[in-house]
């Protein structure tokens, strides 16, 4: 390990250069890039930071996965806005004392799920600090008619969820306590760490939504707007911005919500519903539509996604459970800011 | 200071809540932000991370000021590409230790830097790490057609510079031996601290080149693309960039270059000329443009812009001084990477 060629080793201009592979050449080189949007459609910016010890670390995320994961999380902000990516751009911070292998693992990670969403690195910035950081902007264009915004829930939208929740946080459970593993089945196993290492931005929902009539007629037309966010916070943190921002309640079925054997079998069925709600980081979206259509998308999507409830007038968020009669409890009772990821 | 409200006290929520005043409420609240690009034009994206105690420090640069010349530097990479601005995005990472009014100043200071650019604040990110980063993204607009490049510079091409190099280099100097502030009129020490703390990109310049033909007709119409780059990082660099990427060479006339009389004062001439090369974040504009319309433009945009030299076809850089009929000396020799700035 001692010859292994360090970050400093190669300084920023020799560091760059071996970068510059990942980008597309005629695209970097100058001191921005340029890019060409569709016309008619508007532009979508979202952007993320990720510290190491923080959103990763050595102990349960590789090289390749930390790239993969942020890559994904930017792509799902995307995806939550009806957004087809365009490109990104990544800035790194990181001690001179780093393997410049380790960098290169990264940048083939972000290139990875890069590539499997038809997407491109199209600039960025290298820099020396104590703590290694990254911070992508993702960019994408959408018809500004078809952007999902959470804000535009409407009382008797269905609620969809394009996924099982909870896995993500599984997955890192698995993780840091791999004696665990013999809980579980080998498929259930591989099932939660890949969930945790290389999540799926929900890209593949998008031309799904474009299948649903810009507008309904009752009597007269009417736009219909599509609300909804991604669930990287948490399904319950999910539901609960897109009520506050649409001012509406919601009834959700707890029976309308499945979670994964695997999870119940690792650490009992209250955790297991706990993590569901709040374990956050598995980048399902969290779709409101009519009821007409949310029956027709969930039957396209398949692969559990479900509708597990509708959007009501007043504003309390409620959780019910027709299967055991048991009252309706309040969503907030569930939202345990601690569990939920809060910084500082 | 004991009862100083820190970032920690807040927490990530709360201190999302107040920076939001920062930005245009209708903007944010989403995954990401939707933005409209005008019809016919191009995106031009670039991004900027900046590290506490490598690119500024408590010593030299009050909080205000380090969030002024973040935006300003990625600013002045969009008028480099020809691009009017959109729109920034901010990730900051900070230790929760830090000081909440710290922080709402760097956002005063990139608001102020934002507001007299008619630009805008259009999402971010904070996240808790142990150093202080901040990485910007840059979002522009541009006439495919009118985009600044690097290496579009042809031989006859004037070299053209939008105003005096080297002050930036001479207010960070003054800031860390204000003993030296004697040697100085009044004047000269705020126009060198100034330029340090408070750098402007040169954005004024774009409506002036608008003013050029898109084409020259001889015979048949030829397109005129403007070469060009900030000089950022030194102007001896951008000269070799533009060259570099142009596949060309130059001549540079030693004359035309003026040196401001405070730094001459401060450091004498030898150490004041190689600030002028090589000090770096003046954030001028280099552009290589045929002499006609180069001629114009110094007329029109007068303090300080002038022509220093003309673009060769052979790919060698020399520096003349016809004043003094020395021997040409290449711009190599006054290339020093230890000056320049490279980071690890």
């Amino acid at each position: 390990m001692t010859d292994e060629l360090l970050v400093k080793d190669l300084g920023e201009h020799g560091l760059l250069e071996r970068l510059q592979c990942f980008c597309p050449p005629d695209i970097v080189g100058d001191d921005g890039a340029i890019l060409t949007i569709a016309s008619q459609k508007s532009l979508v910016v979202t952007t993320d930071v990720l510290v190491d010890g923080v959103h990763f670390s050595d102990r349960t995320t590789s090289p390749f996965d930390v790239g993969w994961r942020a890559v994904a999380a930017n792509l799902s902000d995307l995806a939550a806005m009806g957004a087809k990516p365009i490109g990104i751009t990544v800035g790194l911070s990181l001690p001179g004392t780093k393997p410049v292998s380790w960098v290169e693992s990264v940048y083939q990670g972000m290139s990875a799920c890069l590539e499997t969403y038809q997407t491109l690195l199209v600039g960025g910035d290298i820099c020396r600090s104590t703590v290694v950081s990254l911070a992508i902007t993702a960019l994408g264009e959408v018809l500004p008619q078809r952007a999902i915004c959470r804000h535009q829930a409407r009382p008797g939208d269905a609620i969809l969820i394009t996924g099982l929740h909870g896995l993500s946080r599984g997955g890192l459970e698995l993780l840091l306590n791999p004696d665990q593993a013999d809980l579980l089945t080998r498929e259930e196993q591989e099932r939660l760490i890949k969930a945790h290492q290389r999540p799926r931005p929900r890209l593949d929902v998008l031309p799904y939504l474009r299948e649903i009539p810009e507008s309904i007629a009752i009597g007269e037309a009417m736009p219909l707007a599509i609300a909804g966010m991604d669930s990287s916070d948490g399904l319950a943190d999910a539901i609960q911005q897109i009520c506050q921002r649409s001012r509406v309640g919601a009834i959700i079925e707890r029976s309308g919500i499945q979670v994964f054997s695997g999870l119940t079998k690792l650490v009992g069925n209250e955790t297991a519903w706990s993590w569901v709600l709040n374990g956050g980081e598995d980048f399902e979206l969290v779709l409101c539509l009519p009821q007409f259509y949310a029956i027709k998308l969930v039957e396209m999507l398949g692969n559990y996604a479900a509708i597990i409830g509708t959007i009501t007038a007043n504003t309390t968020i409620q959780i019910v459970d027709s299967s055991n009669l048991a009252s309706p409890q309040l969503l907030t009772e569930f939202l345990n800011q601690d569990q939920g990821f809060q910084h500082f």
